[in-house]
């Protein structure tokens, strides 16, 4: 947040930049409407209704920048509840900068990563749970990840919070009257009461608690790293998960030094896969980076695919899984060329052949099953930000805090902190509590021009 | 153009793909408005006046696809001339593909590329010349680019080419005239002033033609190959002058595989910059690889700089050249490294030291002088399009055959069918005459959504 003013005229690309037909250029603020008149020619928009389009030209001095449509958007009819000032121009980077330059001479200000949503959740047009979903709706690359974010745009998670949070407020305000009448040691507040109320909410907090590691992979990404000897099929395998020639494949060992990445759906659940550079020991000064940058790929990973071709013995392959220290990590025993090199090594590899294309639906699904895909219930709330999980864990750990205080029959007081405490992280999901800190952490999460 | 309706609903994303605030989709045809009325949930968008904005959601049955605004533009009032249609949504892909899915399924077609600008052209907003300036117009990267695109946008070209047809349109007709009156033995058309205004229209169209060497390279940057022996410093130099870390540096020869290639301006001239890997021989197959493709962007190469490092012997420095056969390229020899190794190989070198940054103006200027950046005249009209230069040529040599024929005395007839042929190709660079194959082919180059 800083203490930069929020009613000064803020611009910004709001489109992907990149050759296209059309980019668009937004400006908010006190001063946008004005400042674009400056440049326009065409219609006097000083004068022009909220929600309506217009033809023109921005013109620098005497040059034509570009010829353009923009859309006139009034405090409080707009996004930000700012005047809002988008500009349509033809999709050319040099045309985008140009304009961009032009606004930033005569005083606008480069946005910040979100500073538009942000402004939003200033003039009170959205919470801060659905200010958040917007990031995450725009980020959302499958049919699961966009229905929750969709969700908490229209609400879900905040609703859900907010009616928690509500129950809780009645009592923090009976039990905080009762210090005021604290010579008089009445009880407002039912203990019996507060008590039930508080195992009600954690029975309704943990579960959302518990939806996060997998509302995060249907977010993010689950993410899945392909791992073996060299020349295996690793990248093969990835080409033909992917249906494309995204990695270089020659059967010379060692082709791949730079760590290769894409994402598939399988079955509505986003996976990303990491081709990794086949681990080996080697002299060669790029190849052992790419084996080092291997090693993180497999930290960073959920699930890891052990690919082997069936020609390794049993105990160099456990050598191979001892030395790259899986821990915890889920993985799966993938026998590709199992066409050829029938040999079984683990009782429970799947058998696949990349390059003949058999055995892959087995494995996609087999993938799915093991990255939590049947647990997903679609129509649950679901928590896909870390924020609102950490704010949820603290919550529940200030809830505990509460029942053994009222177990130990601690004083009214120190009760109302703790009760407190677990209604400010309650309201820092949606933002009804929160600091400069949080905000400015959350929105330079944006991408510019939203 | 095929046998396509130019009325039915096309549709396609108009903005850059790729995570972003906003993207936006169109739709233009007689449907348009209707069509997306069905799945919009807010005002009623069939009594939504032209040049409009409106808020609300997009619907696939009961679920919400995303929130939108939605811009609407009536017949003719539109950049197509038809019903228009702009639907803002999230930035996200997947968003965007479930939005055009859902139209497609109701009826709407998606664009060819450039449909919606070749729509405009059939409903005579613009004419061909300016369609194809709205290409380049979104292509260009530099400001000369830029400028020239602006200029054939708001009809420079046009204006100068419908000029000269004009004034022969005068002549063709008086000679079918005679035609007419062939029995009659009367000359409407004074053959003198014929001669007289050819000779001023190939005085005007020569300079045109010979604007579009400088014209094109203006518009598509002009290629200029990075090549030499390995670790003399090209991918150093390629570093240097983008100021970025683009290419990976190691002391390994051979580093360098793929041909590495970017963009750079010098003095409002942009280049593409084009490293190569090492010439050598080789028996890595990646590497070598590698090598052939060196010769094919040599081959493209407008200009190439050879990169020694002052260790070479003059002899085998020749050998190399001769080896990789430049032809009659235009080259510049660069000495690197010429602050350890001072022994000069060429005379004519221009010497710098990559690392150090030492020469590197020096060199910028010698490349934008090579490439003929004094002679651009950024007010002159120019042409950077290979139709209108290869129509320009057809009606020269056309014109010359008028010429020949004067001389000869040839038959009234056979005039009027040259100057037919020359009046066909100028007209070809606006549209008055255009074939379905030319225009198919001048849209195809558009991106899909403009």
């Amino acid at each position: 947040m800083n203490h930069q003013s929020h009613n000064d005229t803020i611009i910004a690309l709001s489109t992907a930049p990149g050759i296209s037909a059309i980019a668009m250029v937004r400006l908010s603020g006190d001063n946008a409407i004005d400042l674009v008149s400056k440049f326009f020619k065409g219609k006097n928009l000083k004068s022009a209704e909220s929600q309506t389009l217009h033809f023109g030209n921005i013109i620098d001095e005497e040059t034509i920048v570009d010829e353009v449509v923009v859309g006139i958007y009034r405090n409080p009819r707009s996004y930000t509840g700012q005047d809002l000032v988008e500009i349509s121009c033809h999709g050319s980077d040099f045309i985008v900068q140009t304009i961009i330059r032009l606004f930033l001479e005569a005083g606008a200000r480069l946005a910040n990563p979100g500073e538009f949503t942000q402004r939003a959740y200033l003039s009170g047009k959205i919470d801060l749970s659905q200010a958040e979903a917007v990031a995450d709706l725009i980020a959302s690359g499958s049919a699961a990840a966009h229905k929750l974010a969709i969700k908490q745009l229209k609400g879900s998670v905040s609703n859900e919070i907010s009616l928690l949070r509500e129950q809780l407020l009645r009592f923090a305000a009976l039990i905080e009257l009762e210090l005021d009448f604290s010579t008089e040691d009445v009880e407002f507040a039912n203990r019996a009461e507060l008590i039930s109320l508080i195992q009600d909410i954690q029975k309704k907090i943990h579960p959302l608690i518990a939806s996060f590691k997998i509302g995060n992979a249907v977010k993010e990404g689950y993410p899945v790293a392909i791992i073996g000897l060299p020349n295996v099929g690793k990248s093969t395998l990835l080409n033909t998960l992917l249906q494309e020639e995204k990695a270089i494949v020659t059967e010379i060992a060692g082709t791949t030094r730079d760590i290769i990445e894409d994402e598939m759906i399988i079955h509505g659940l986003n996976f990303r896969f990491i081709d990794t550079a086949g681990i080996r020991e080697t002299t060669d000064l790029v190849e052992s980076m790419g084996i080092e940058r291997s090693r993180q790929a497999i930290r960073n990973a959920e699930l890891v695919l052990f690919i082997y071709d069936g020609t390794e013995e049993k105990d160099s392959f456990n050598k191979l899984m001892d030395e790259i220290s899986l821990g915890n990590k889920l993985w799966i025993a993938v026998h590709n060329k199992s066409d050829v090199n029938q040999k079984i090594i683990l009782d429970n590899e799947i058998q696949i052949s990349a390059k003949h294309q058999t055995g892959i639906e087995e494995l996609k699904t087999h993938i799915w099953k093991k990255a939590g895909g049947e647990t997903i219930d679609s129509n649950a709330v679901m928590l896909t930000n870390h924020r609102h999980y950490e704010a949820l864990i603290n919550t529940s750990d200030a809830l505990v805090n509460v029942l053994k205080g009222l177990e130990n029959g601690i004083s009214g007081d120190l009760l109302a902190l703790d009760i407190r405490t677990a209604l400010d992280y309650l309201g820092s999901v949606t933002g009804e509590i929160s600091s400069d800190e949080v905000l400015g952490a959350i929105f330079s999460k944006f991408c510019i021009g939203k």
